[in-house]
């Protein structure tokens, strides 16, 4: 089974916000979005981790946000979030914090990026069975 | 102006296959379909790298197919495959080599995935002007 902490948090109960985790974004089923983000960055990153940390955790408190994933390796960076609908990308977009920090990343931190807003139409999901954690035992 | 080597390449000219680069897909205009799959995977990641490449390699060859972006840290991986359409989508699936490498996955190397078919509904990108390419100058 997958743990808990093996997602990263969603925000539909205002009361209950666990912990960020660096992992997996819990989704309900489809339809939702994907916003993917995806990054070549300049030799300047002073700043971006702190930044990079603080949109989450402001994320997490937009209406319609679901979670988020991300990876970064070989130069290119890939952030994916998911949200309900459009009207919470659009909403989340207006804030004016994420501006800020969007205006931040073309000044310093971003070199390339391709944003992408997408539809999910179906997802599965796949767990190891825990008999095969060890499969050369 | 992004070079050439920054994209991945794409395979819609059958005669015309450059090599494969880490970075960026080179995308058409919207709609086309992202599939996102993210992963974690076991303390066994023995042949995971061939494989790996010789399925992007395989890819190259199916209809459909428009390029790929990667990246894993933190120990989450996020592959994002685009397509022109479901049914490329649907061909690739049933890829006897294609399937084989995902019953190896299921077998060895992933703890965990998340798979999520996407329909692109639009795309933007940005690239750093040249001028600002050393903005601390």
């Amino acid at each position: 089974m997958l743990a808990f902490w093996d997602y990263a948090p969603m925000s539909t109960d205002p009361q209950h916000r666990p912990e960020p985790s660096p992992v997996f974004a819990r989704t309900p089923e489809p339809p939702y979005y994907a916003v993917i983000f995806t990054t070549t960055q300049t030799d300047d990153g002073e700043g971006y981790g702190d930044t990079a940390a603080a949109m989450e955790a402001l994320a997490l408190q937009q209406p319609g946000y679901l979670g988020i994933e991300s990876a970064r390796s070989g130069g290119l960076g890939i952030t994916v979030s998911y949200w309900t609908d459009e009207v919470a990308i659009s909403a989340w977009r207006q804030n004016v914090l994420h501006a800020a920090a969007r205006e931040q990343g073309r000044a310093q931190w971003y070199a390339h990026y391709e944003l992408r807003v997408a539809k999910v139409e179906r997802a599965s999901n796949w767990d190891r069975p825990a008999s095969a954690e060890h499969p050369h035992q």
